[in-house]
């Protein structure tokens, strides 16, 4: 990774730690807030805006509140998604899940409360007009709630001990994941105004690469190892969950990769923007090992 | 109630069924959100909204969008407080509680998909400026979020099982259930573009209004009938929750609650607006036995 993405990620811990700070709010919430928001996730997602916004000519900068409030969503969705109710995990990120150290109640409530943080911390930040806070608030909530994030989860669930083929499978992943990942390029593209035409192919890249980072999730899940994924594997089999692998073989599944991964390359290679930065991203998706 | 009244609440059951319907989601998910906004609330919320902007002469209903979000936000919380690890309720407005007709995870995702629809709704509508959808989006999130009702409800759990003193009783009802009305306030006055002083004194109207509410849910656990409001009573003695009448006797709560009307009535006495809407709202929560 190259040093100036270190330095990006650095920003946002420190800056998600100053949010969570500045809260008015019972300590047990912020810590239990705070633990899974500084619990090592790979920040892809504000790489992501950081590297849109460069592509653009942009200081990446100006999108570190719009990072963080994505970073405070796919957390809360990683907090509830960890429930007993729900997937029942134990482990995140080698640490233990936030209903383990905290209890229940209060991982829903901290959910509850990133979830709701996120949508203040857009409406609150600097140097942006009306019309964008607005803008980059709807893409969110779409790209969120129950036409996006939330609907890919409940179809997820509603797949589990089923036999979905790839077009079920896509919705899920496009939902689940795909629709945040992709937000953030938008809202990349919106901060720095990019043009009608460039934002459509912008969000072609971003299916693409979503799909791209589902199947490694999925292959990861056979191939990686706990120690470097921080979770535990092999979940999926246990679940009885579809996955690539599972629905066109290991070889098959590594061949969607590369292929999402080509298109995704292909896309910015026709774009008149400085490609370097989400090339390197996409690269990363390919190749990450947690 | 007068009619007009009835007519709002008509208007705002129509119009959060139309928000519901127009989501392209997965069944599950549309019938369980569905669900909860139709089981029958009282729509205190919507109603606050409704009467603030007719206390301005403004056409109430150009509030629906936000009386929408308010309510969806208000369910969303309810639909989370039922659930077994928190308040493990399994009645609400006389109806099973979410997650006992569509399970504890579906439960936990209807409410975070309303949750952030209310957000989106309020991105999207019509008629107002961005300037004003940013201001009304900060003071719900603001409201409902880890500053606010999300605050009331950690502070809430925290506090079974323990003796509070008055002031910690106030807190927890100041925002788990003060501050989302005080949005509804103040969230007319915003799109009724009501000057500074008045949106003062109308916050402090607010706070009175907010914890008569809370006792008089207080004094309906207990002398309420199960009937009547639709949800098992005696649930507080039950969990040891403080509450108004046990700090301060049945007696006292209730000249707290008439102290507060009183002071309610009040500061809307000399505030130049029309206050017989708002009057008739402080009356309907002193009275109010579901």
């Amino acid at each position: 990774m190259p040093d100036y993405m270190k330095v990006q990620i650095e920003k946002i811990n420190i800056e998600l730690k100053k949010y969570i700070q500045s809260l008015n709010t019972p300590e047990s919430l912020r810590q239990a807030m705070d633990y899974s928001l500084q619990a090592g996730g790979k920040r892809i997602r504000p790489l992501l805006i950081f590297s849109t916004l460069s592509a653009f000519n942009k200081n990446p900068l100006i999108g570190l509140p719009v990072a963080c409030a994505v970073e405070m969503i796919h957390t809360y969705s990683l907090i509830h998604d960890d429930l007993p109710a729900m997937d029942d995990d134990e482990l995140r990120r080698g640490k233990p899940t936030n209903h383990k150290v905290f209890g229940e109640a209060t991982a829903i409530l901290a959910g509850d409360g990133l979830l709701t943080y996120s949508f203040q911390v857009l409406a609150e930040m600097k140097g942006f007009s009306a019309n964008k806070k607005v803008a980059l608030i709807r893409e969110l909530a779409k790209s969120a709630g129950p036409e996006g994030m939330v609907a890919g989860q409940v179809a997820d669930l509603e797949g589990e001990n089923q036999d979905l083929n790839l077009e079920q499978l896509e919705y899920i992943h496009k939902h689940k994941t795909g629709n945040l990942l992709a937000f953030c390029i938008k809202a990349g593209a919106i901060m720095a105004d990019s043009d009608h035409k460039t934002l459509t192919k912008l969000e072609e890249y971003a299916f693409h690469i979503g799909l791209a980072f589902q199947i490694r999730d999925d292959i990861l899940d056979i191939e990686g190892s706990e120690e470097m994924i921080g979770k535990n594997i092999g979940r999926d089999v246990e679940k009885q969950k579809s996955t690539y692998p599972k629905l066109l073989t290991m070889k098959g599944a590594k061949e969607k990769l590369k292929d999402h991964l080509l298109k995704a390359e292909q896309i910015l290679s026709i774009l008149p923007i400085e490609k370097q930065y989400l090339s390197y991203i996409t690269e990363l998706i390919g190749k990450r090992n947690r």
